[in-house]
């Protein structure tokens, strides 16, 4: 991969036309399914990236906390229809800050515009009640588990289930739908199980509801699911709504899922050679403060070379990245040379600069020239 | 711990009595020693911070990049002498910025004052050979490597550190030392032997450097060392400097070495309980965009909790952090309460922020009001 000239290392690249051909590929999947696109936001951060999504087609945004919605549901252009996917502690001061958020007016050309649709996340009785305050003002989603085991109501504990659903009911909440992460998808071979889990969890606890008559069966009731390696497994019987992030880059850790390959990877970091201190060993200035530290278990390196498939990262410090060309045919490259690294995980590699610099690729696939920069807008935003 | 009323969390909170004491303990135990203090930035990467080590005795500072020296030697006020601990790539546009840096005029009350000492890494001719524009401005200071195997030079291989040092030679810049980091003292009882693999490296990289001519007996030549899980084994007798940097805060690591107890650990992650699933597990909103990802197979998990040390963070996600209290005699924190999260590694925790918010603690050990922030200034600084 050519990389534009004159790069101030460590720097982290969107490689432009490989953005826009993953956001291309997963609004035709959704759109062909009959299952709306949510993307998660938690990913990308940028605004720009959030408005595209909604242009091809997407029906708003996922994200993680209040301050990544208000960073990315600003202006008259940025999404107006944001669901923070997360059981929301509502605290006084965040619910203050949604009430804000969802009657917040964005001038356009024409002058005001309307408020943004707010939808959060509840997996508690407590929670719900503390958010009555919003009654009218936000909707809620039941948050479900389905075997991740960490946030949500097990879709088999009925008396939980059906106890947040009468606190919400109670609290005169709008009650929209269910959602839940099928964050089993990140294990080997794990996809297709993560989203029959996905699916199952989904419409059982809409049958607790039904049977209870809650109004699951109206059309605007949301089953909201969907993780990037789950995504293409999503069943359009039981998903409504699907709320993929990591698609719009990829990286390591998807490649080695083989939900991705390298070719669909559209963010690098490039990182100069800074040592060569043994045959068949470099050392990359794309440290873990760059690339994200991320290493699940399953995962072969701390990140993977573009350029050098089968070279991986056995080494990884805040400053340093040591990799091994150990059986790797191909030359390793030189002192001062400057390569593209692939994170292992994208999102949290994202949340570490402050902007992204976007290039243009050319007609072959080699990357050209710098574009712009994009703002990472919802960067370090976790309250 | 009491943490202060009316936290918003996640938020990343310095302890400033402990820290304090940190800070006293390591410069006395440098001074008992007789071995220079220059502690690495990298950790705290707050000009505060620098500017109380240098008050403290510490000859210098040391950091990573020279963005960090860059935001860290900025005033009169702050540290005049700093060390990039690192092997940096001299690119054009760097050897403008290290100029830039070391002929850096800071002004303080009385007018002018003399400008930045600065000190590079260098392991290889190559480098050497391009930062000879710097002969005279800047010193430069070889890697060796005490068996990490990251960067350097090892310590035996008399012929590439003989042509590393004549290279500087040849370039006209000032060989002031040698360093290397024992991190092999990252393991279970790795600190005694890391301490004796730095010390012999160093002697041995000085005895070959000497028997060739180069003024390694002059009192100026700096031997380096040091990591905070080795610094209080370090040799008198091998190393003239030492470089700890976690020490100032500490962290889950550095418990779970053995190195510091709970009541060492200045910087916690205050994060409130926003979920509980089920008996004997909670979820904080504290997840590795707050606490950061590391996690060493040999951590028990991704972090610890200051007041239940026998529960674990046993998943770690962007925005959550799922707690076990399996077998923890204490109740559980409930829904919507805050507790103070150590983190794993400290110094990405600290990158992943944009300031500190610096909590007075009571004489009974207790946290008491908010103080003051101080900015992460040289967080992100990869460059």
């Amino acid at each position: 991969m050519q990389l534009p000239a004159g790069l101030r290392t460590p720097t982290t690249i969107v490689l432009g036309d490989r953005l826009e051909r993953n956001l291309g590929s997963m609004a035709a999947f959704a759109s062909d399914s009959g299952i709306a696109l949510r993307p998660h936001a938690k990913t990308h951060k940028c605004a720009e990236i959030a408005r595209r999504q909604v242009a091809l087609g997407a029906v708003g945004i996922s994200v993680a906390t209040v301050g990544e919605a208000e960073a990315l549901c600003r202006s008259s252009s940025d999404p107006d229809d944001v669901f923070i996917a997360y059981p929301l502690w509502p605290a006084p001061d965040l619910v203050v800050r949604l009430r804000a958020l969802a009657e917040r007016r964005r001038r356009d050309e024409a002058g005001d515009r309307d408020a943004v649709k707010v939808i959060v996340g509840v997996d508690s009785v407590k929670s719900a009640e503390l958010l009555s305050p919003l009654a009218g003002v936000v909707g809620v989603s039941i948050e479900i588990d389905c075997g991740l085991r960490r946030t949500g109501v097990r879709p088999d504990d009925s008396v939980g289930l059906l106890g947040v659903a009468r606190a919400i009911e109670k609290a005169r909440l709008d009650l929209v739908g269910a959602f839940t992460f099928p964050g089993q998808s990140y294990a080997p071979d794990g996809q297709t199980a993560a989203a029959a889990d996905e699916a199952a969890a989904l419409l059982q606890a809409t049958e607790i509801l039904g049977s209870e008559g809650f109004a699951v069966l109206d059309d605007r009731f949301v089953r909201s699911g969907g993780s990037t390696p789950s995504a293409r497994y999503s069943s359009p019987s039981a998903l409504t709504e699907m709320r993929p992030g990591v698609y719009v880059f990829n990286d390591a850790q998807q490649v080695e899922l083989g939900v991705a390959t390298m070719d669909d990877v559209a963010l690098v970091v490039a990182a100069t050679v800074v040592s060569r201190p043994a045959p068949g060993r470099v050392v990359l200035d794309s440290g873990s403060k760059v690339l994200g530290p991320d290493r699940p278990a399953w995962v072969s390196g701390h990140g993977r070379l573009m350029d050098w498939p089968d070279a991986r990262i056995v080494g990884l410090w805040e400053h340093h990245a040591v990799v091994s060309f150990d059986g790797v045919e191909e030359r390793p490259p030189d002192l001062g040379e400057i390569v593209a690294v692939v994170p292992n995980h994208v999102c949290t590699a994202v949340n570490l600069v402050p902007e992204l610099t976007v290039v243009n690729c050319a007609a072959d696939g080699e990357a050209g020239d710098i574009v712009e920069t994009w703002a990472v807008a919802a960067g370090g935003k976790n309250r």
